[in-house]
């Protein structure tokens, strides 16, 4: 028969194969422990093959695990030099249960076993502190019953209730010991009420039933729900580990403290955590009570309260952290003078915390750059480039929506971009609170604070250009009202007004009235470190998806090895160009555009130059135009009379034009190379400003550029090989005209099923393609991100979908026809440049995904730039990892 | 060096191995004739080969080609017993220009090429006719320098005039023999000064210089863009053939005819077709002068007015018949009482005409049915499903359209579906004229005679719902202006009013004022014979899009195998039953959706019914509910006002709710199974509804109903389990309720890529699988048809696409992944059955695709039955040759 009992002792362990699986994480840390020589209580650990017999005979321990049992115990006498239910120095013990993985709803740890009226007395008398032993005792009876017969600890609270007044105790407990003996018969009676039999006064099978109520609570309501929300197995099982007591509660040598390895703020090896003096046995309460003693703040030489010996403490920690290869965190115990160690974990740590020690480990030579990036979780990156609001203040929560792009924010609410633009002009900060938002509402989220819609996800317009710009915003806060009228905002009943001061924070989805106290984290060192590490590890490329020149810096900041999407449409919504814009839209014919375009020109070169002078020589990728022409129209009565009377037309032609060009469904319209085809003078226009914007900045550098234009929603290749040959066509007059000429790439932006399906056409022509996975995924699930939160929330909570597919990249669809899109590709030009530059270019598990599929790039929000350069290193390590092993396995198997 | 020229008589022809393209159209077509040992009249054709020589050399003969051009005229004196520029009895040319395909632009025919002012006294005297001999010679030299040298033939109408008047001619020609004389000197030195040197008199050179105009015409502007229009290459060039002179133009023995080879309007093998006693040389012109003489009219027997021998022509005309292996029109004269055959070609028919012979030939036994099939375009079958204008009859046009749903209909003009229901009550005609039709206008379609709406092309809703139930539609008569308040349809300034009559034809976009003249062709039993040809030719299965009685009847009676498509949806539409839908959508909760519910179940029940009964054992495809709930609730104030008041809502709340339901992209929205898994309460009431409807129509028949259910909009496996769950739950129920179980099939929609990239995991659960080609399309191409009429047109008008990707499967893209989803389905359950429900199981092109790609069925609107039938047999019978042609390439491969 398998062996079920398994002791620890200082030196010492009995290990199984897999020890978290037979004996819970707890005791196979402390069988850890013990073998690594570190000062344990002695015990031993009933493994889950104990729980499993156990549980396959309804709950009750066999004949042969409770030998088994009682042979751990004999051991453990032994070990002690103590005797359960001993004439002298009885032995006691504490029962911890643990699973192979953490899990409420399973059975409190239960101290003192060994205790009985008798016991009591000797323990007592070999104390010298009655009370002490008395005190323990009683509440072992009340945790007895409340794990082993389910008892309600609020009964024995009622008895202590009763006896105080009955023997008119002067503080919480019995005065005398006949108070003490008393109050314990009536806790012995209470038991047995409750259980129809008498509390065990052998210690042993007071241990049997100990096991057994830890065995059961498996089965317990909150552990079953955990496990069916967490996909664990319901035969994992759990494990019982009984150690000698130790009395960390009583005396001034006595304590609970959490030691850890490291100074977490700097990274460095040092000693730190806290000690309390007379703590009770379980840790999580530090803070609670005691004197606390500062671990790191205590010398090594300097006189100090700690009633153990500190190096021998650090020494041990140090080599729990050597073991781990991680900095680590300690529990242990003082009893009377005598240190035991209780527990080790990883320390738990902030990123900046954990970006410090893991450069300092690297440094150290304790660990490679690799398993420093490794350590970190690049979405955890997202702390440090966002203010966030300081916890610990009470604040005034009015509301919760979506958390839709990082940070946090306070300001005046305004309800409409002019409003943001004119307070912006004084100088105030403003929030922006929309029921959504629209293209035209671009130039007011550029100035504005923070960005509130009452509609929408983290798809939603409002999100996609609230992280593209950085700024902190909150979606879908469908409990908001919106009077814009009135000027109001209401909450569950509660008026807000036009002007009235909020915060959002972007990253918990919270609104709250009033100002928050907000911090912005610095980028220390250690952070540039770290993703210099990352940059010798990575394959990938990480580009940017910018438009102005602000983005443009940060990204750069930020480590942006160029832009991989420049939307140029975001250009043509500013002050006066919407006007020239909508006059384009609303001209009679192609000569009436030109002129309107014309206009445009000078502008968008401008732009562009700017751009070009700041990547300084790095890839620019400018996407031509790609919405259907009716956003750049005016909504809403107001404004389209004020746009009529602008332009000069009768307000009359312009509702006529606007509804001429109302679409059904506006994302498979008459947009991007579709507007190119219909009316080439756009792309031409674009072209020409994109290589006179190429001659001037390379002529200021000395540098020559070499600009690539995306075509957007390609399908088929004589789409790309029209808008090409325009291209090619201002290309030629541009050098004609200047003498010079511009090197340049058109490459195809790959959005839609069709094109994938037929990218090796594609790829005959296309200098580079970019994967545009969000509209993919819209297409590719047939799902609209403007009108889908409605329903994937139902499919996230029925559990349909994982997660929302426009976040990570959906691997088993999307991915399946990237990953064909790349082979199709690269069979017609093995060359070919493949990149990404939809929302997912920042997300850390779809960069995995995309190293995997062997693209070139990755391009995404400046502000997620870091995240992705160290997801990238990641992906590369694990994917070089994944395929040494296969090496290995194919190796092994041609052996 | 290459032969150039070739010569032919009646039963010898020297033929090339590629005649046609050789020799062209015509000089093949007579060389066949004449080896068939038909009386054509001698000549030689000059061969592209010598044209490609001449036109590489600057257009000028070359001394060996002229030379061989000589042999071949000595050749032709020898067999005519005629000589060039003889001293009696002149040989006379016609020279004929033609290529390997029908071009325009090419050189008319020149005759009489051999007169010169010698040879015309000889060959008036020939003929005892001088003013005939004239008069050809006037039209050789006008022919002559026209074609030569570009002369404008109005300068020698001029001439005539000129001479008209000085010398007083009575007639439209000279009246004496010097006039005429007179006349031609003038021709001759109009010639003279147009080109430069005199017109020649060697017959030789007016035929050398004849030959190189005609080479020259290739290059003229029309033939060239027909080359470029129609992919023909610039090399393949024209070949000349002369021949002698036919005089048919001369005396009551002469005449023109076109002979064909069967009665077309039976099909029966019996000489038909006309013959104009002194009809001119050129056959075209039949009808416009000289006597008709209708051959079938002229009995074997009886006296007759035909100038030669009728039997045998008609034994001519059978020989070319069995040739051809197809009923045949011959072209021929009669010169003097000889006969001469000019040309044949397979006879030009009407769709009716072609059954009619195809069914002939195979009951004579001179074809296989696969020929007979492969003969009939299936869409031509169109003319014979639908109501047409009857031509000849002015008509008042007042506008065109889109032509969206074949046929023709008049009616007064309605401006919605209730006014179409109120005149329709009243059994009035109407003709329902929309901006645009939405879902709830279905009613109204479904009681008028045809459609017409101002936007949308082939695929817009009115497009697809009329094409369903087989009403003529016009779409996209944009230059159309309705106004609704004034009751009127603007046609460019003309006003009509609501109560009008139109006449709308579906076949040609047409839009007329008043009721036009309609005709509905009757199916005769030949075109019942030929769908019995097809049905044992084809592989492919056909079912039909139907949900009304009306349709599934219709379908039966078109031989539909079957339901493939019941969209439920359109059953919630009529009358009171909206108002159900309205009541569950702006329901609280699940339990007032289920009230509203219970109300609509016994009338989807007893829709059910119906249908089962009258397909009687044929497969039922019954799509769940697809459309968005939005396209159910009211549109504008009236309506809006009208709906609260009847449900008793505020329409304050109404319209919230209908706020709150509006999306941006309805097409990617909150529809289709999503809607199943949102209110799982829609699903079970259709499916309880679903099976006591088999439950009762399998007692009414006694056998058995086996309903197929399909699930829309599927892109996860997950999602069909999540909706097959709820089905099997309520079959299982009612297997309770009723004590009667029904046997059914649950199915998934594919019309999302994703859905098929992952057809592997859905073809687990699902019993059959149909393709939604329309929505496929949608995303595949990511183009929504309700707005891509106006950028499609532009890329047909561009060349960008070759038509609507809608209208016939787009085979590189769309079909590339049906390709995909069909191995991937198979791969993991090789006997499931896959069909296809779009727009395209109705179009022969489409469905060519669907037997090569492996479908069992395709499924069509009921008037498409019939072409569908036609159309998977013919793709049948390809699949099939290619595969063995394939086969025997493979086997001389392998040899």
């Amino acid at each position: 028969m398998a062996k079920r009992v398994f002791t620890f002792k200082r030196g010492a362990a009995e290990r199984p194969a897999d020890a978290a699986e037979a004996l819970g994480l707890k005791g196979a840390n402390l069988a850890m422990l013990a073998s690594l020589d570190l000062p344990v209580p002695p015990g031993f650990t009933v493994s889950t093959t104990g729980w499993r017999e156990t549980a396959t005979v309804n709950g009750a321990l066999s004949q042969s695990l409770r030998s088994e049992i009682l042979s751990g115990v004999e051991w453990l006498e032994a070990a002690t030099g103590r005797a359960f239910d001993g004439k002298a120095r009885p032995l006691l013990l504490a029962v911890r249960t643990g699973a192979r993985s953490q899990m409420p709803g399973l059975a409190d740890t239960v101290l003192d076993i060994g205790l009985n009226d008798r016991t009591v007395e000797i323990f007592a008398e070999e104390l010298g502190d009655p009370h002490f032993a008395f005190r323990s005792y009683r509440r072992f009876i009340e945790s007895f019953a409340t794990l082993v017969h389910g008892a309600d600890p609020g009964e024995f609270e009622e008895l202590m209730d009763a006896e105080r007044v009955h023997n008119g105790w002067r503080g919480p407990e019995p005065d005398t010991l006949d108070g003490w003996r008393s109050l314990i018969a009536g806790h012995l009676r209470l038991v047995e009420d409750v259980a129809g039999e008498a509390m065990p006064q052998t210690p042993f099978e007071q241990l049997v039933a100990v096991v057994g109520g830890a065995f059961a609570s498996w089965r317990s309501p909150v552990a079953r729900a955990f496990r069916v929300l967490h996909g664990i197995a319901e035969n994992a099982g759990l494990a019982v580990t009984a150690h000698a007591m130790i009395f960390n509660e009583r005396g001034e040598n006595s304590g609970t403290g959490r030691a850890v390895s490291r100074d977490l703020s700097t990274g460095r090896a040092q000693l730190t955590g806290e000690f309390i003096l007379r703590g009770r046995d379980e840790p999580r309460e530090i803070g609670e009570r005691g004197t606390v003693i500062d671990l790191a703040a205590m010398g090594p030489t300097s006189a100090s309260p700690f009633p153990a010996d500190r190096e021998a403490l650090a020494d041990h920690v140090r080599r729990v952290e050597e073991h781990l290869g991680d900095a680590c965190e300690v529990d242990f115990m003082v009893g009377d003078g005598e240190l035991f160690i209780l527990q080790s974990r990883p320390a738990r740590r902030g990123v900046d915390e954990a970006i410090h020690v893991a450069v300092r480990m690297v440094e150290e030579g304790l660990i490679a750059e690799e398993e420093a990036l490794l350590r970190i979780d690049p979405a955890s990156l997202d702390q440090l480039l966002h203010p966030t609001i300081e916890r610990g203040e009470a604040f005034d929560l009015i509301a919760r929506g979506v958390p839709a792009s990082p940070g946090a924010a306070s300001g005046q609410i305004v309800f409409s971009a002019q409003a943001a633009l004119d307070l912006a002009n004084e100088g105030r900060r403003t929030i922006l609170v929309r029921t959504e938002t629209l293209p035209d509402d671009i130039h007011g989220m550029h100035v504005t604070e923070g960005v509130l819609t009452i509609r929408g996800g983290t798809t939603s317009h409002a999100a996609v250009v609230a992280r593209g710009i950085g700024k902190p915003c909150v979606t879908g806060a469908g409990s908001l009202r919106i009077d814009q009228d009135a000027g109001t905002l209401t909450a569950s009943g509660r008026v807000l007004r036009e002007g009235d001061v909020i915060t959002i924070d972007g990253t918990s989805g919270e609104i709250i009235a009033g100002a928050s106290r907000l911090t912005r984290p610095m980028l220390t060192g250690d952070f540039a470190i770290l993703l210099e590490f990352a940059d010798r590890a990575r394959r990938l490329h990480v580009r940017t998806n910018a438009e102005t020149p602000l983005e443009a810096r940060a990204a750069r900041a930020f480590g942006a090895e160029g832009i991989g999407l420049c939307r140029t449409e975001h250009m043509f919504f500013q002050g006066e160009r919407v006007g020239a814009m909508r006059e384009m839209i609303l001209a009679e014919g192609e000569d009436g555009r030109r002129a309107a375009l014309a206009r445009l020109l000078p502008m968008q070169r401008s732009d562009f130059v700017e751009l070009f002078e700041i990547m300084a020589g790095q890839p620019v990728t400018i996407r031509l135009l790609d919405p259907p022409l009716h956003e750049f129209l005016p909504k809403g009565e107001a404004e389209i009379a004020e746009t009529a009377a602008h332009l000069g037309v009768p307000e009359r032609k312009l509702i006529e034009r606007i509804e001429t060009l109302r679409e059904f469904n506006p994302m498979l319209g008459h947009r991007g190379c579709r507007l190119a085809i219909s009316y080439p003078e756009i792309v031409e226009t674009q072209a020409r400003a994109i290589f006179e914007a190429a001659i001037e900045a390379g002529q200021k550098k000395g540098k020559d550029v070499v600009p690539e234009i995306m075509i957007p929603l390609i399908s088929l290749r004589k789409e790309l090989d029209f808008v090409k040959a325009r291209i090619d066509d201002i290309a030629e007059r541009v050098a004609q005209e200047r003498g010079r000429r511009v090197s340049y790439l058109v490459g195809a932006m790959m959005e839609l099923p069709r094109a994938i399906l037929r990218a090796d056409l594609i790829a005959q022509v296309a200098d580079f393609c970019s994967f545009g996975t969000n509209d993919l995924t819209q297409t590719v699930y047939g799902i609209s991100r403007d009108d889908s939160s409605n329903f994937l929330s139902t499919y996230e909570r029925l559990g349909i979908i994982d997660r929302d597919p426009f976040q990570s990249i959906d691997v088993e669809g999307v991915g399946e026809l990237v990953t064909l899109g790349v082979e199709k590709a690269r069979r017609v030009r093995p060359d070919i440049t493949l990149g990404v530059c939809g929302e997912q270019g920042g997300d850390p598990a779809s960069i995995n995904f995309f190293e995997k599929a062997g693209l070139d790039y990755v391009s995404c929000s400046p502000y997620r730039v870091p995240i992705a350069r160290l997801a990238a290193a990641q992906a590369a390590i694990r994917f070089e990892r994944s395929l040494r092993g296969a090496g290995a396995s194919k190796a092994r198997g041609r052996a």
